[in-house]
């Protein structure tokens, strides 16, 4: 196929689009600390801007009950398919901030990647749809398609905004499919389709033992631990093979096709090459028999991600705690059902509490799993498009993350979603030093040029 | 016993008494927190200070690897004992700030107590020393006995400058018996030695997952969690008795005597009351089958006081973290060796690492539990001294906590050291709203003129 004007319009900007991309950057738009909301809406009037400026129309910051969504359309492809876009342009905290080895809201270049919080998740994602759609107009004065863009706030939070916005107002977003780059490649230079991805079911544990902090030479051997006691109800919750002891936590869990197993096979990885550069332990974890893809794409898991409360200074404070919290989650797999899982989670701690102890289980935020279907015509157009930039056919994968709002849309819109992303796995979303390889900003606005024609022609 | 002219000092000084131990604990003293090293400073200059206006000599700022020592003497009372007054003018930190009711570092009276950080633990106490001095000194122009004052800036943390210093120069500490208050009365309005003291040793286990924070949801299922380890691990430490289950642990424990048990036994002790107004839990926790004086005076425990690392702000990051850590210390009692049940935890966490993680055990500090008799004389003047204060018998009373100085003291200088402690059990030292019951202050004062006076008498 040779290459159209918006193609090489696309590949003249890049450069400029890249500068572009490292200005959003710069805004701190990190959605779960309060203080950062000035930055949350610095970073929607930046998206809004940028729609405004590309001839996007309808263009409006709608409010929601926690940060705005952005929104514009372009809809004079009469005859042609209607395509939504969607992304985020809030980010993840950046503790420990003393491991970026740049700040994390400098973009910096190097080895060929861009460094920033955000750069992979989603900013520089959601760029590459901005920028597909500026080289189109500008190039040919219109769009091959009808487009909706829809950006919100609240990816890395509750998604209550956008969740609320698409159940309530499916019209305003009616659409043939919804397209979503925010998840990765398999393999550098490996086009890659998404068809799966793990729901999420985020809890806090609230342990209280005495009812003020208390001296622990004077009453160690009496008082109540809240942090002893969430200690004891963790280690009830995973057996030492990983395996989940939650009762009937498996028992909606459907597995994967043998088809998909038989591919997952052949794809290029290297167990010890994943240990070695991707995990950096001694060894991996995980339920035995199942493969690292599967318990990663297709077996639910559970996770702490950390123990607030007590003393944390260095040194050494003598304190039994009041209170201790453990951040916990879930991830699921079809066809668990998120608020399901949660009830059977709150029964069985609150059955596992030691004496002493009063404990809260709390539902931070939620998704289904979702796995999209390959036979729609659409997958394969979009397939053939990321081929024709990458050179090498596409392989459909699945991804253990977690996007809420695909569920949803697929439910509210009754349309597909396709999940194009150009992140890498040592990409290190959540992480420190996130970072995104400059040539997958280009290839993948490119590859989004190139579906949005393919679909229109 | 008439008052003598020193007691009467003491009285008609109290109101200043108290406005100077004021200004010492406005003085934010934070041993273990280096940005305060110079408020440590300040404190220490402070008590020289007072020391040197009272009338004692050789007075000294003794630098040490840590937080200075300040040393004092008056040594003009031949044929008489000498006693070494020990205390400390360094404080806990602090947190969680917001449940203090009034800044902790702006001492406030309220319904008969002195809250503030510091107001039992130490520096209310050791002022009482200092106060019983300077009206000894001020009513008679000498002191009954010989005394040498050695006050520390590391008793909430290493305590290595005084331990260093007592085994280097026993010599310039040559003493009869040690006095130190820090400790508590029984109940109010009861007179207590305490004659037994926990130890302590305190740890960091270090638990390393992957080389870096990874995304759970890439991430789950195949990435070993050290938050999971901790828990595992730390839920293998006790069992659901609060047995520790270290081999080896109680080889070396010496039951309290069958006297000991049944004065215990008589103390004015309520549990009911205990949980309700001490600990304000819905139950106690502990070894079955020991009383609640028994088991957290003369039983050893294990506790963890927070567990650092990973994602602890609000809102829900889905993190692996690389790194988590717990604080853990265990109380000893006779004759458990700290150094050795050290080696016996560190041997057993060892033992039970979930695969793929990297542990690490380390030694922040310790000391060995002591058992003071009761056969000393000056055990008996202590007592009458308290008792003539009080009108009632001082009873012999142990405490969970530690002070690893005592055993010290034993040792290197071979003299008794009398705790003869007025804090109270809800004295919160420690917690949130320590506070000093404003009596004992000047009980307490009292009590050190008139064992100083019936010792040299």
């Amino acid at each position: 196929m040779s290459d159209s004007l918006a193609v090489l319009y696309a590949r003249e900007n890049r450069g400029r689009f890249l500068e572009e991309l490292k200005d959003l950057l710069r805004i701190p738009s990190v959605s779960t600390l309060p203080e950062h909301k000035p930055d949350i809406l610095r970073a929607a009037q930046w998206v809004a801007d940028d729609l405004g400026r590309t001839g996007m129309e309808h263009v409006e910051i709608i409010p929601t009950s926690g940060h705005p969504l952005v929104y514009g359309d372009w809809l004079h492809a009469p005859g042609k398919p209607t395509v939504l876009c969607y992304g985020h342009y809030d980010v993840q905290p950046v503790d420990p901030v003393d491991e970026w080895a740049t700040p994390p809201f400098e973009p910096t270049e190097r080895d060929g990647s861009l460094y920033a919080r955000g750069s992979t998740d989603d900013k520089g994602q959601m760029v590459m749809h901005l920028k597909a759609i500026e080289s189109l107009m500008r190039a040919g004065g219109k769009l091959p398609v009808n487009v909706r863009v829809l950006i919100e706030g609240e990816e890395e939070i509750s998604g209550e905004g956008i969740e609320s916005f698409v159940r309530s107002h499916p019209e305003r977003l009616a659409c043939d499919l919804v397209i979503v780059s925010d998840t990765e490649m398999f393999a550098p230079g490996l086009p890659s389709l998404t068809v799966g991805l793990r729901g999420l079911c985020y809890t806090e544990l609230v342990a209280q033992g005495p009812a003020s902090d208390l001296h622990s030479g004077s009453y160690g051997g009496a008082s109540p631990n809240p942090f002893f006691a969430l200690c004891q109800i963790i280690a009830r919750l995973k057996d030492d093979q990983g395996r989940i002891l939650i009762p009937g936590f498996y028992d909606k869990v459907k597995p994967p096709t043998e088809a998909e197993l038989k591919a997952w096979a052949s794809l290029p990885f290297d167990e010890a090459e994943y240990i070695r550069t991707e995990v950096g332990s001694t060894k991996l974890t995980g339920e035995p028999g199942y493969s690292v893809l599967y318990r990663t794409w297709a077996r639910p898991t559970l996770e702490v991600h950390g123990m607030p409360g007590g003393f944390t200074g260095a040194g050494a404070k003598t304190v039994i705690p009041a209170r201790a919290t453990a951040k916990i989650s879930m991830r699921l797999v079809p066809d668990q059902r998120p608020e399901e899982i949660f009830e059977l989670y709150r029964e069985y701690v609150m059955s596992i509490v030691p004496e002493g102890i009063r404990l809260e289980a709390k539902l931070l935020n939620m998704g289904a799993a979702v796995v999209v279907s390959t036979d729609n015509p659409v997958v394969q157009v979009a397939s053939q498009a990321m081929a024709d930039v990458y050179g090498k056919e596409t392989v459909y994968i699945r991804t253990g993350g977690s996007i809420p709002i695909v569920a949803t849309f697929q439910e509210a819109l009754k349309a597909p979603v396709l999940l194009m992303g150009f992140g890498l796995p040592d990409c290190a979303a959540h992480g420190p030093n996130e970072k995104f390889l400059i040539e997958n900003f280009y290839g993948g606005t490119e590859s989004l040029v190139r579906f949005f024609e393919r679909l229109g022609g």
